[in-house]
């Protein structure tokens, strides 16, 4: 099944490291984690675009997904930035890297009051944790009320999070490609990936920051989730058969095929971006995290899903909306038919801006 | 999206190690292989159950796929046996353990001539070599035409190979659950779990059978394979949110799922019966393998394919039907609208049962 595929579609630009030019720091304090742990001291990264209208009612805050921070106008440069569907030349524009991460917030990486790095002794994150420290940001921003909550796979879950823990603080919501709790599926993907770096020989219980990283499980887990964003179509489209530099097999044990190559690419240059404790706890942070019950949410609430995304496909959408519309909420569900898997996502600046702009027109 | 599942087809049986009891050895010569390397004595392990009438016309040869060994009457327990599909009282049925393998054929832990196991050394194998060898074992069985060459997953392709290789030595194909090579994502997961194994730091370049295994490595890639062997609706029926032996979240960063139980579980029992070598040997054999041109088959041929199943979709069989047809052979598809994933060739004793029958009674 080869599926046309527009090559413009595969732009990697998504998925790259950011400039961290532009990033600044809240220091939000001591807080107090669900989970039942303590962090004495919590930084959070942001970065803004656009401006705040006077009243305080144009801020747009943007979620990011497992690997992504606060750049969110680069890696949603379809989406975020002039002129697009979240404009940073009308609303005000805010992302944050997620507590736990490792792009300029508080997470294993980060030293302790002592100096050292967390490692080992950084506390259990939950993904409500994240998003009450990203509301104590919101608070020092001087932003009481957000027009939109926006984000894809794990920052949907967070945009969902917010109408749910702060029902007055948003307006419009919008997730996509994202679900109110994991499946098992899901779980068993963040799982296998989370055993390729508790197995890494260097691993030594996360407490490696003083030598060599636990860099080959880190690049396998990373190998796991790149399966995961992309679709038998996709697959297809990208790589085919195509061998890696090569006309003909080698035959000599190593890689021969173009996608074997782009795997342990993509896996070894995200350990030069990511550490590997933060990819432990953030994907603990979403599999433990569930929000079965709507009745909270006072914001409407737009969901968008895509017809390849098996990872987080469409029925966990569904499931969303129906309970929504059960509860008298104001909800949308657009099914999206495109190839490309969970990365639509990232990669469709077409469909899911066309809907936003008419979701929040309305 | 809850599937009622009859708990039943989750019997592990199918992926348990089997009795080495009826196991035989045939010892086959030298093989010059495909890729140019050279096994100056290859042994093939196998299994026969029932009796060869008088005119050898009632042999049926069943190939097994990655994990899988000669003993199929243990892992495809639902379609072979005393009076099922593959009937044991009617036919003679042999099995064998692939070449490349460690289930008793030669293979990377074999012992080469000097009586070092072969590690690093072992050649590249590819599908076409295991079906010279399995016709070596027909040979010394005085088979000349199997009735039946059956097979799902990698054992499909080795069926269909026979057919190809040896068009006037079977009668009929039944590929189950397979395709005619592999798509970018089949190799993309085959190799994550090859990284895994390459980068486990007792690996050792392939030369660990004097100290520690690899079983990290292998653990992990067994675990890949497993999350592509089960389906979203499979997953959720089987262990949907249900935690390991506990009523409530430890937040110990521990297990706390029972998939993510079940996933090391089921990868470290791998690695008490399998060798990370032969996993690299047999699916670098398995992505290899591509036959576009089905016109020497001369063997009636059957495919059947599952709706759930996303790792070997069944747009893989209708290719394979399609091109079939058009070259005037006879063969029939059938799609079998079962939840359990690319799992189901194992698991369905039912559906695929039927069809095999009135496929063989035309």
């Amino acid at each position: 099944m080869r599926v046309e595929i527009d090559p413009g579609l595969f732009d990697e630009n998504a998925r790259t490291a950011p400039s961290e030019a532009g990033r600044q720091i809240a220091s939000i304090g001591a807080m107090d984690l669900l989970a039942g742990g303590h962090l004495p001291h919590v930084e959070i990264a942001y970065e803004t675009w656009g401006e705040l209208n006077e009243d305080r009612t144009n801020a747009v805050f943007v979620c990011h997904a497992l690997s992504g921070d606060s750049h969110c106008i680069g890696w949603w440069d379809r989406i975020v930035g002039p002129g697009l569907a979240i404009d940073t030349e009308r609303f005000f524009v805010v992302g944050t890297n997620a507590l736990g991460g490792c792009q300029g917030s508080t997470g294993p990486s980060s030293s302790d009051p002592e100096g050292n790095p967390w490692g080992s002794r950084f506390p259990v994150i939950q993904l409500q944790d994240m998003v009450a420290a990203q509301a104590r940001v919101a608070d020092q921003l001087g932003i009481e009320k957000w027009h939109l909550v926006a984000g894809g796979s794990m920052g949907g879950m967070q945009a969902l999070e917010w109408g749910i823990q702060f029902p007055d603080r948003v307006a419009n919501i919008w997730m996509t490609a994202s679900c109110s709790a994991h499946s098992a599926m899901q779980i068993g993907f963040n799982e296998a990936g989370r055993q390729a770096i508790l197995r890494d020989s260097h691993f030594n219980g996360g407490d490696y920051y003083d030598s060599q990283q636990p860099s080959n499980g880190l690049s396998v887990a990373r190998m796991i989730g790149h399966l995961s964003y992309l679709s038998d179509a996709s697959f297809t489209a990208k790589f085919g058969r195509s061998l890696q530099d090569k006309e003909n097999f080698e035959f000599n044990g190593g890689i021969e095929f173009a996608v074997e190559s782009y795997l342990s690419y993509q896996g070894d240059k995200f350990t030069q971006r990511f550490d590997a404790n933060s990819y432990l706890v953030l994907t603990k942070a979403i599999d433990y995290w569930s929000r079965e019950d709507l009745s909270p949410l006072q914001a409407r609430l737009l969901l968008t899903s895509f017809t390849s995304d098996w990872i987080y496909p469409n029925h966990q959408s569904v499931s969303i909306f129906e309970r929504a519309q059960k509860l008298g909420k104001e909800v949308e569900h657009h099914e999206i038919d495109l190839p490309m898997g969970h990365d639509s996502f990232l990669l469709d600046g077409e469909h899911q801006a066309r809907i936003l702009r008419n979701f929040l027109s309305q």
